[in-house]
């Protein structure tokens, strides 16, 4: 490298960016978070005048949280040490393969880890993540195999009289194929929307692995935004920036299910899909599991497969309105029309435990088949990641 | 809202995720930024423990800071006022219409704003951003207007030997048109990769508006991935997550440029397009206007319009490689061979200004035809941004 191109890339350093800028100026390049060889991982964090800093993340035990709904499992935290530098550094045990997330918590003040650029926003908050690799957690990496595309486009909702943003799968060789494909409707749940499960959920990377370890069928996983108002995810709709909302208003009043036809007619009229029922599966977390109850019930023979993942089931028995009637009669309609799997799932800490048991006694009581599968842990991204590599590869075979 | 369907939304709430439950049991419900209807804004951050924040970013005036390549412009910062909730703000004055980045500094430590999730990531930093709307920054919003599609797909670079992503718009009606569209190709600089110029450059949007207001025609934008040694963007490819470098290897070596002729290819048999010079375009930003002079002149009756965006003009006339020799020859050659626009844009205060200069001076004793813009401010996406508005429009009329 010549003096001339020398100086033009240190240039480059110094004035590219603010942040450029700054980090050339300061004492330390830090890495954080580094994963060792034995899945050990050091956190750091250059602050010297900090009086205490603390890391808290799902990669650490829960501890229990006194709330006006009683005890809960909240974030542990531990205490990082700083060293004559003003670097402050803590290495955990090794860790089990997983996808985690942390934050750093300085002086009581909570925030992003500035060294680790890798970010997921969940509703509101944007959380820094790591993944330790190994086992299932190797699904949610990117891998040298064949990768699907990942498409956010926009369809025509006359249901809900707008433009909408979708996110959409489509497998590796689509575009090249002229074979047609069974589709995944894949639904988020309450302070969601059409980013989450590509984001949170690592959709591309775990159905890229699966299809390539012939675990999954080739298919297109269609991911819609399930907030009646909103036409896009925050920051990519009409209303631009603003701080999102965990409670969004009309997502579970029925307008949505009632204008999910849309859905299915944008994808079987745009995509190279097998239109037919066997070839068509739903599924959802929280309140996309109480989308999936009912947007199947209410189409009661649209789809082979049901995923209710952590559900927010609500039969809402004493709501009147059209979606929501008529509850015993359509499920029965369902079940009489027949499918391939009606599969739940559910964490034995999550809040909607009991709800989840009521609704099982419920199907049983009715003599309708499913299948249970009762995992640890709560209401948390890291099960729905889990239960997804576990769904996908029933579908369609 | 009956009292059962209230207790599962509260409970929603508390368990969603640990970071809503954190903010559910903050003393504040902070919002910041807060734009006011006359586009002063408001920063807030809830430290109580802090003894000093402040806010720095590019809607402040910029400062001179000493540096080992002599003074150079740097972000200014303002202090932040505490009232006795613990809740530091400061009220801006009205701002001119544009997409700013800012980042709080709390006790000397520089961090994001937690109340705010829009963060775009610039090399290994994350920092939030805010639009004031009105004038030219209208273009950077998403609009009530028919939207184009954005995919993230990958392609086989033989030239490379690997599987590489790559970001594509498409424009609004493209997926049900029979028709075929002109393509630009748009290059990103040093440290960005095939996310830069959506993310950072707000690609989507300013095309949707453009084509919406009749002011560019319907094209196709492509953004490759300009690191040769990248099969993606961090946190994308199969290297997964680490701390991404500034200065990436073998991205101004001739490779890349060597090899464009894959992507190229990729595009012209996989979109309707046409694939002809009249329909070609080539533009970049920094090591992207590099690129997009070496690869228009390397293959010197490819492009009928190019775009210098403060270009790193290293016309390297002492190197020996096959993409950078016989610099004169073969800009002659593209010359001769004729072409609709070479434009090149560069701010005042940009520390390749001199550079630029120079090249200008070069082409001028060649009588090489080019439009030359100069604009206020240096080596910034601000720049950017805009230089894509101005020059969207000049093509394929």
């Amino acid at each position: 490298m010549n003096k001339h191109f020398q100086i033009i890339l240190f240039a480059f350093l110094l004035s590219f960016s603010v942040q450029a800028q700054e980090a050339l100026f300061r004492p330390q390049n830090i890495i954080s978070p580094e994963i060792h060889a034995d899945n050990s991982v050091t956190f750091r964090l250059f602050a010297p005048n900090a009086k205490e800093v603390q890391v808290t993340g799902d990669f650490l035990p829960s501890v229990k949280m006194d709330t006006p709904m009683g005890q809960m499992d909240g974030p542990g935290k531990a205490t990082l040490t700083k060293d004559d530098k003003g670097v402050w550094s803590l290495k955990t045990q090794s860790l089990n393969p997983e996808l985690y997330n942390y934050s750093f918590i300085i002086d009581g003040f909570s925030t992003t880890d500035p060294s680790n650029p890798f970010l997921i926003r969940d509703v509101a908050s944007a959380t820094n993540i790591f993944i330790i690799g190994g086992g299932h957690a190797d699904l949610f990496k990117t891998n040298d195999i064949p990768h699907g595309s990942v498409t956010r486009r926009w369809y025509e909702s006359p249901g809900l009289g707008m433009d909408r943003r979708i996110t959409i799968y489509t497998p590796p060789g689509y575009e090249k194929s002229s074979e047609s494909y069974p589709v995944l409707y894949l639904l988020h749940g309450a302070g969601g929307d059409e980013e989450a499960w590509i984001n949170l959920g690592r959709t591309a990377q775990i159905m890229d692995n699966l299809i390539a370890q012939g675990k999954a069928k080739p298919m297109i996983v269609v991911k819609p935004n399930g907030n009646v108002i909103q036409d896009a995810a925050p920051g990519e709709g009409n209303q631009n920036f603003y701080k999102p909302q965990f409670m969004i208003p009309k997502t579970m009043d029925g307008t949505y299910e009632g204008a999910f036809g849309d859905i299915i007619k944008f994808i079987e009229s745009n995509y190279r899909v097998k239109a037919n029922k066997a070839n068509r599966a739903i599924a959802g977390l929280s309140m996309g599991g109480f989308h999936t109850l009912h947007i199947s019930r209410y189409h009661p023979n649209t789809f082979d497969y049901m995923g209710l993942f952590s559900a927010a089931i609500m039969p809402r028995e004493d709501a009147t309105g059209k979606v929501y009637s008529n509850f015993d009669q359509t499920l029965k309609a369902q079940m009489d029309n027949g499918y391939k799997l009606y599969w739940i799932a559910i964490g034995k800490t999550d809040f909607l435990y009991k709800a989840n048991q009521e609704y099982l006694e419920k199907l049983k009581g009715k003599n309708m088949p499913h299948e249970y599968l009762e995992s640890e842990g709560g209401h948390i991204w890291r099960n729905w990641r889990v239960y997804l590599t576990q769904f996908a590869p029933r579908l369609f075979q």
